[in-house]
């Protein structure tokens, strides 16, 4: 994480707040200041305003997902640590959530942040390949021609969309059930390709209590 | 669709193609009357303003979309069908492209618009829930306990944000190419459940092929 003096991280840990719990849209920077009852001068002074306050979360959250992402790549994980990974992935995410609640807007609004974002998408569909091929590798999944890379690409795909489905489609959710059900319908789209036994309960008990 | 003057409907075909091509961000209702070559005057007296003129394009999308999806639950299509039926969806959706690239932005800015949309993932949900259902009971398909439901969710949030996955990862592309993607990255999602042959070259001729 940037080197940052004290105000400045302060700063960015209630503006993160704010923006998840109210909307980021709702929020400016003088709503920040107000919170943290310091003047918009004093804020002005370390932040220009609310984009450079977005593009600093933004750096912190890049350099957490990339460092969360890159783990599987470089090293296999065990069978059981795909279950866990899953939680750090989707609560990661949880933590930034202001961001993929409304990312096209705020894209359109700050492009500088587009070829960035895509760059962890495209980690996104690269870890994701690589947790599935590990698992194949080791004779627990079996893909049909192209259905590796779909999975993959349809996996990086939910990560990023899974909160807004589930916001428009169901409306607000207690975070616990949110990040639950995030893992359980990646998870399901991994069962048909599973080998053993049959379906989601099997794939679970393997991934809870089997050292691989 | 809504009996309109001839003048309210080139002001919505108007104003569709400029919010697609251009996105909607960038398109001021004054930019569609300088388009048409009338006064903004003379479009203000039809749509009081640009939220107007996207409330009526919702309605038609609404419209339309609705009569799409209720048909395969209203009565089974044969095998051959789906394949086109795919088609219909994802080219319906493109047409009213501009919405889905920046949802989440025009539903904080139009709430009223939300709850409609809900309905239309909910009925989305149900439509893919119907369609899988049929071939499940035709015997083309065979799910463990929980997947056909997940698949029901998972292809519904595939239409929804297929779009905007699309333009984030791959940036922009020729629209042939990009509906055949939905579709094909549908299709891939059933391949695994289906008990004939192996995966999407089989799943792809019973479909072409076969009358059902």
């Amino acid at each position: 994480m940037a080197e940052r003096s004290k105000t400045k991280t302060r700063i960015l840990k209630t503006a993160l707040e704010l923006f998840n719990n109210e909307g980021e849209a709702q929020i400016s920077a003088v709503d920040v200041a107000s919170v943290m009852e310091i003047s918009p001068g004093n804020l002005y002074y370390h932040y220009k305003g609310k984009p450079e306050i977005i593009g600093a979360l933004f750096d912190d959250f890049e350099e957490e997902i990339r460092l969360i992402l890159t783990g599987p790549i470089n090293e296999p994980l065990s069978l059981k640590d795909n279950w866990v990974y899953l939680y750090i992935i989707f609560e990661e995410i949880y933590d930034f959530r202001f961001f993929y609640r409304n990312m096209s807007e705020i894209l359109l609004r700050m492009p500088e942040l587009r070829a960035r974002f895509a760059r962890i998408l495209a980690l996104k569909e690269q870890t994701a390949f690589s947790l599935i091929s590990d698992l194949e590798d080791g004779g627990f999944l079996k893909f049909a021609e192209g259905e590796k890379g779909a999975l993959a690409g349809r996996i990086a795909q939910h990560f990023t969309f899974w909160l807004q489905y589930h916001d428009l489609r169901h409306g607000s959710t207690p975070p616990k059930i949110l990040i639950d059900q995030g893992v359980f319908t990646t998870l399901i789209q991994i069962t048909p390709y599973w080998t053993r036994g049959d379906g989601y309960a099997d794939l679970l008990s393997e991934f809870l209590d089997t050292e691989a």
